[in-house]
């Protein structure tokens, strides 16, 4: 067996591992009686500890050293074992340990602080987080030779540097205060109606199998189930998504829906040739996100979609109000902004400033320019500047609102608001060749999904970021578009 | 640490391994959509490889010869651990790796060559299976100085050889025969009528919840859920039964519900205190069985049992025709006795009759004394000689019919009629300090619950089995009790 072969027989047998890991994790947040949670945490400590034994098996190195990757498919496979191995064994056991153990700690009892508004108590645990945070973050800024901030954000968004992200971070900045100012002014007077009334989970689930058939979801790898927090999991050969349903209200869920088949037509998406090695993986978090963004802000929320989401819900649910089911009413619904506190629940406009905030607290806490102790008085700064909104004590939908910080996940923020962008821009180059409008109106949405499938998601992470976005755009991360997309949707 | 620590640990690290196999195991019967079958079964042949190499593990060794074992509890657990790594241990890797691939050809061609009755077709694939099984038994009965079949007979019933099964198979079969055709010409004339019309499967499901209420099933640690093949999996925590629902007909659906809830009471009740370890883990497949019957046979076919059933199907499903719901005409149902091929589908007076059979062919099969040419000739003159009934030329209603040879499980069928006695002993035990119809009558079925939890459940593998029903019922395995039984409720 050849140096190659061997390392691709190890990624896939840790592949093996990452399946059964995901099933229960999926199991764990969908089906799992409340009682099976002792026995279950022990068996996913266990297969953790047995990947990352694999990650960062010894006779790995060796192995790198000797391959010599002749083709494409191969160096880029190489490129991405390698790139997994290296994040895996740069750290201490000890500080993974640790570092385990206080986000665990600190994002249990957050569950309860949060709602409690206990700043003082969440504070004490996430010294330790931010502390373990810290010393991770300069240890793999030592051996990347980067900012300490950098090597976090080269986790989930490889490739991607606080530099870069200001340069595009910092012309939304110029603009996105006034637009939002200007929308809020115009939609002041709009008349919307949020359909309230009793919709059974069954008959809400129904309409979002038929939305996720409109979507081309795979249904024979793949399901729909539900979750207290709608997550998409699940392997590429059998991916999970998960919405959440509240009887008195169905407008939230059916879109959620539509957000997580964006990311599992991804997972579907991904190279069938390349299964269960690194390069066969989604490229990025951000990457991952543009096309969830895709599905709902690009599709879903377009004129002709969300005419066939009134007609589906008027379906479903018959109305005898129907003005409420009018496409018109969905539109609005569908593209209402409002300055508020919560990023979760945040519109499309609003949503950036959201992750700018965190964007610049987190970078400047990893980097040792602040303090945790001064991230409340510094988000209340920010959110005043630009939201006009003042989190002076409110900590509960301020800075502990999210969970990414609780368990030391510094990095991840930036993704969200790259997808977007991202979403923007392939969506700006699709138009080029593609009647978009047209197709969605038609129903077959097959051309759009070709389109997805042959430049994002039969790419895996052959390409580099920056390579898949030029080969499929014709230029890197350009924010124009973005800012195109929100001024003609908004304005 | 000391070694009995050490041992412990080990094992505890196997189970978590094993939580993962069982649960994807459960999720590919019952939710998998089939586009994930290919990753699912990589990940599962992982898992397994794991387990065994953990099983096997050279350490082991020395740890068992270190170990000092002061109290009951632990000797125990070490020779359950003891038992567990020898069963493993014994057998060359070379043949575990060769019968499993020769087993699952077998079993992947049988699923449609069964339908075709191609038994030259099944046998060119069995050849292999066969010689594979009698190599193993061979390799296991050389190390523990016994037959080759009483070795794998061990593997499903620690202490049972065949020495002590043909005394009680000898004695049922010196009156089963005539009971079973008294029984039949008693019936004759018996007015029964299958309840016939559409039972959607969200109603069936609710009277299945209903009855597992009824049984005192843990939802806490557990979930109903549907499978092609019903069956009882998951882990003491979290036990997952399946069932099947035929829209057309709920008796059949129903009683397996019962069945099943059986086997998971049994799980659920196993001694917490030795979770993930071999001494915790259920007796033999003959207790198991024994559990799954008692809640079938010794309390779902009796009178006050089926009082409830019919009183909670009416209340499920209404009736026009109240007739088919009574007591009465339940009561019927659950005890017709007939004569046919098919095991899986046999009433409880014909099943040791098909399990006799099986026993006696594969004993003879497994010793060499027969050869895998000989088996579908002799399954029709023991059909002939117990049922009167002719499977000449009929291999898919004769010895194609189950699916435990086909992957070489030899030396498992007798757990099903060993089950069946010792249910049948329990409940004789139990009767003299509990009036077993008026806790039923009751509705709070606890008195009987508590009995088989302090007897059996609690006591997981302490015990070995002639132990075990000794301390329950007074006395080691005595088939009296079934005839008794059967006796009075079929005559």
């Amino acid at each position: 067996m050849s140096s190659f072969d061997k390392l691709t027989h190890h990624f896939q047998s840790i592949s093996n591992l990452q399946h059964a890991y995901s099933m229960l994790s999926w199991d764990n947040a969908s089906v799992m009686p409340s009682g099976g949670a002792e026995a279950r945490s022990n068996a996913i400590a266990e297969l953790s500890t047995l990947i990352h034994q694999k990650m960062t098996s010894p006779a790995l190195e060796e192995l790198f050293s000797e391959v010599e990757a002749n083709d494409t498919i191969n160096s880029a496979s190489v490129r991405e074992m390698k790139r997994q191995w290296s994040q895996a064994t740069v750290l201490p056991e000890d500080l993974v340990r640790a570092k385990s153990i206080a986000g665990t700690k600190c994002e249990h009892a957050w569950r309860t602080q949060r709602g409690d508004n206990d700043w003082a108590g969440f504070e004490k645990n996430w010294a330790e987080v931010v502390k373990l945070s810290q010393e991770e973050a300069q240890i793999r800024a030592q051996a990347k030779n980067t900012s300490p901030y950098d090597a976090m954000l080269d986790l989930y968004e490889p490739g991607t540097t606080s530099e870069s992200l200001e340069l595009v971070f910092n012309d939304v900045k110029s603009w996105l205060p006034l637009l939002i100012d200007q929308v809020i002014e115009k939609q002041a007077f709009e008349l919307v109606t949020l359909p309230q009334g009793h919709y059974p989970r069954e008959k809400q689930k129904a309409l979002g199998l038929d939305v996720m058939k409109l979507l081309q979801f795979d249904f024979e790898h793949g399901r729909l189930d539900e979750s207290v927090h709608p997550f998409c999991g699940g392997v590429p050969s059998d991916v999970r998504i998960t919405t959440r349903y509240d009887e008195s209200e169905f407008i939230q869920s059916l879109m959620g829906i539509v957000h997580e088949t964006g990311h599992a037509r991804y997972e579907q998406g991904l190279p069938k040739s390349l299964a269960g090695l690194p390069a066969g993986e989604a490229r990025s978090m951000g990457i991952h996100e543009s096309q969830s963004l895709f599905f709902e802000m690009q599709i879903g929320r377009s004129n002709p979609f969300i005419a066939h989401l009134a007609r589906l819900a008027e379906q479903h649910f018959g109305s005898s109000n129907s003005q409420q089911f009018s496409q018109d009413n969905f539109q609005k619904l569908y593209t209402r902004v409002k300055k508020d506190f919560i990023r979760v629940d945040a519109d499309e406009l609003t949503y950036p400033a959201h992750v700018i905030l965190r964007y610049e607290i987190e970078r400047d806490l990893i980097n040792g320019k602040i303090k945790y102790t001064d991230v409340p008085e510094l988000w209340n700064q920010k959110m005043q500047q630009y939201m006009g909104l003042s989190t002076e004590g409110n900590f509960k939908n301020g800075c502990m609102q999210d969970i990414h910080w609780t368990d030391g996940a510094f990095g991840y923020f930036p993704s969200y608001t790259l997808g977007a962008m991202y979403a923007a821009q392939f969506m700006a180059a699709m138009r080029k060749n593609i009647d978009v409008d047209s197709v969605i109106v038609s129903g077959d949405l097959t051309p759009i999904f070709s389109w997805l499938s042959d430049n994002i998601w039969s790419k895996g992470s052959l390409l580099t970021t920056d390579e898949l976005v030029k080969q499929a755009t014709g230029e890197t991360l350009n924010p124009a578009h973005f800012k195109d997309h929100l001024r003609n949707r908004y304005l």
